[in-house]
């Protein structure tokens, strides 16, 4: 009896054990799971990264077919995604629509079995991108003062439904993403701002003058075209697009009297307007660029410098001009001679051509200015016009996408032209010639 | 038979059960704590208040005496680590010293049973602070690119050594905490370009002209003074200080030729210099500044209004001002009316405290204007001496400490002076009233 009782316990203690074992290896899968997920997501401070490596480890913890992060644009009042089908690359919707909208506003954890039969369903995107919901497990995303910020929603559990497990693994996962979100929320707006201040900035001292109202817009574009052309990778994209904006920034140390001057200036007065490029690059090296922009005051500052070292203010010479200084040069002077001075059209297309090429060798980078003729007539047109946009008609700049710079060059110079080429040309050309009020 | 082997297969079974769990159990508890630890890093961005938490966090887990996070500073080649002893806020040291130079170097993980036989052990720090070091355990922290840019260091287990389930421990809160100082420091990083800009571009601005050479930092620094008297919060101290560095941008809308001129304006002159004030809102409120510094366009743009409404160029009237838009007018004033003009001395000083006095209810917030006279005589002589630091001796300042300005005006209108008075006066009137040439 007493054995056989032994057995009993010992047998009820083997299943209790077994039992709890089985609960902490559940428990055990679980925190390993959300610290894997943590640790992918901890070092990521781009949002859009960020958004898609949070997407793609739900989507896979909770064996669901889709995960979206919809975060609030408190400014538009609307929920927004980013999303990588097809060319879209976002998602929007008003802030109170559908079972997001809900969520959003109740702050209330939502799981729906059949999200045909449910009327908070709006089914505006299946419609939209083909796509068949049926299951959705919803949550909200809370920042520190506990307001609601975004929802994630979790579509189509492969096997079955949501389970109450789905939800407690979710809500944990949200916790640990709605920190990382908002650190590079944080992060972007701090970036969007330090950006949005050099661009305010250039453009203001641009507006200084009529003359030259518009033009470290115009170079930056210019540059962006030919780093494009040159497939430079995002790092020195980055860096060329700060050093085109800030490259005349040093004429804050111009006297105005000399730099606005509408007569031809003395010798004395443009050894005077020439110190700009050393002031530029003097104030920029001030700035705490991060590692990625450290390149920027020394970029910046070498826009007139030339090929054969006879520019400034450092006379450098071929390799000691960093590439993006000889792509601000070009884009540099090819906007001093094709911008409409006062009361004057701009400068023949075929002397603009000649100078750009004459220069080509000793000035200016054979390969840079190579590459910026690939630069396709819409493009040009648009940056050329820069400031008029509403002025171009579509039609036209559809037309011009398939023509580069260079087959223009070809089509002006030859003389038996095809009907096409000659309208490319009429097109390009009423464009490029056409008259403004230059004193507004 | 047969009962006694079940018994004790099922004895066997129960003990390799209850070991399981007990494993299980620990493994739970690390997991658990890791993932406590995990979100109590994850939303700090401020890279002081997220290295006290780490230190704070790993000294718990670890059962440990101390905790301190060493980070590389690759510029001064030196470790450095925020502490919170005493008066010093940092201790630094040369990147190859002691154990925490050792593993940076080596990027071994480092467990020391007794410091003091251990040669690689530098006391130093142990001398200063009178603390004993017993055992240590140290770990490299490793960044994206797997280069070692800090260290762990772990001081003291309160009972016995460091063991390996510690390494395993600290290993796994290395790597979570590495992510949180990286994302940390990039976001610290941003931000100090960005402020550095703005100083930068302030001090250029006003560089423009010797006259007002300095004005945007010393307004700056009354602004500060006055807000900290105030108690104002850290967010409120922020946008001031953003708000006076860039309270006179506008300027660059102004055409030098009146901005600097040397006889007195004419009407219409005058007209043109006060849309400084409009087109530094204009400005600023183009800048996607974030949530936290939204006022800074408002505030700068508002420092010529005055409290009865006779200001520009709005015409703001009492509440309608913000109180750093107040701020910034006493101290734009402030700043005006004492500076050195071209071989000009200063205003006498019974003039400067008469204007402000006599304005004070009509142009300026009494209780700012109040607050401001608290100001100690050390801190206004380094402000109206800024950029002169070094022709400032100690010992003066010292013996001003302990006056305000309030007190100085009491002072310079009372009849019997005692001697502590008598030489307070002559201290501050000999800074107060130095000569200079201001054509450098």
């Amino acid at each position: 009896m007493k054995n056989s009782s032994d057995v009993t316990e010992l047998q009820s203690q083997v299943e209790k054990l077994q039992q709890e074992t089985r609960k902490l290896l559940l428990e055990k899968r679980r925190l390993n799971a959300l610290l894997i997920i943590t640790r992918s997501l901890s070092g990521e401070l781009d949002l859009e990264n960020l958004l898609f490596k949070i997407m793609g480890q739900v989507q896979k913890a909770l064996h669901a077919e889709r995960c979206t992060v919809f975060l609030l644009d408190e400014l538009k009042n609307e929920l927004w995604s980013k999303v990588a089908i097809g060319i879209e690359d976002e998602i929007r919707f008003p802030a109170d629509k559908g079972i997001a909208g809900y969520v959003l506003k109740s702050g209330e954890v939502v799981n729906i079995h059949d999200a045909y039969k449910d009327s908070r369903f709006n089914p505006e995107i299946d419609k939209k991108t083909g796509y068949r919901t049926r299951t959705i497990l919803t949550l909200p995303l809370l920042n520190k003062q506990n307001e609601v910020f975004g929802v994630f929603q979790v579509l189509n559990k492969k096997e079955g439904i949501f389970t109450p497990a789905d939800e407690k693994l979710l809500s944990a996962i949200a916790m640990i993403a709605s920190s990382a979100i908002q650190n590079a929320q944080s992060y972007d707006e701090q970036k969007k701002s330090f950006f949005s201040f050099i661009e305010t900035l250039s453009t203001t001292l641009d507006t200084r003058d009529y003359i030259t109202a518009g033009h470290a817009r115009r170079v930056t574009l210019y540059a962006q075209e030919i780093g494009r052309l040159m497939k430079l990778d995002p790092a020195r994209m980055d860096v060329l697009r700060y050093a085109a904006l800030l490259h005349d920034i040093g004429k804050i140390g111009v006297p105005e009297m000399i730099l606005f001057k509408d007569r031809k200036l003395t010798n004395e007065e443009y050894e005077i307007v020439k110190r700009h490029a050393k002031i530029t690059k003097n104030i920029l090296k001030k700035i705490n660029f991060n590692k990625r922009l450290k390149d920027v005051p020394e970029i910046a500052g070498s826009h007139h410098e030339r090929l054969d070292g006879t520019g400034y203010p450092e006379q450098l010479k071929g390799e000691q001009i960093l590439l993006e200084g000889k792509i601000l040069a070009l884009a540099d002077t090819f906007d001093a001679i094709t911008s409409r001075r006062q009361f004057l059209d701009r400068m023949d297309l075929e002397k603009v051509i000649q100078i750009i090429d004459s220069e080509t060798g000793t000035s200016f980078e054979p390969y840079v200015v190579y590459n910026f003729k690939y630069i396709t007539l819409d493009r040009l047109i648009q940056i050329l016009e820069h400031g008029h946009a509403s002025e171009i008609n579509p039609e036209d700049l559809k037309k011009l996408i398939d023509y580069t710079l260079r087959e223009l060059v070809e089509i002006r110079g030859k003389s038996g032209k095809s009907d096409d080429e000659l309208e490319i040309e009429n097109i390009f050309m009423r464009y490029y010639l056409r008259q403004y009020r230059t004193d507004r």
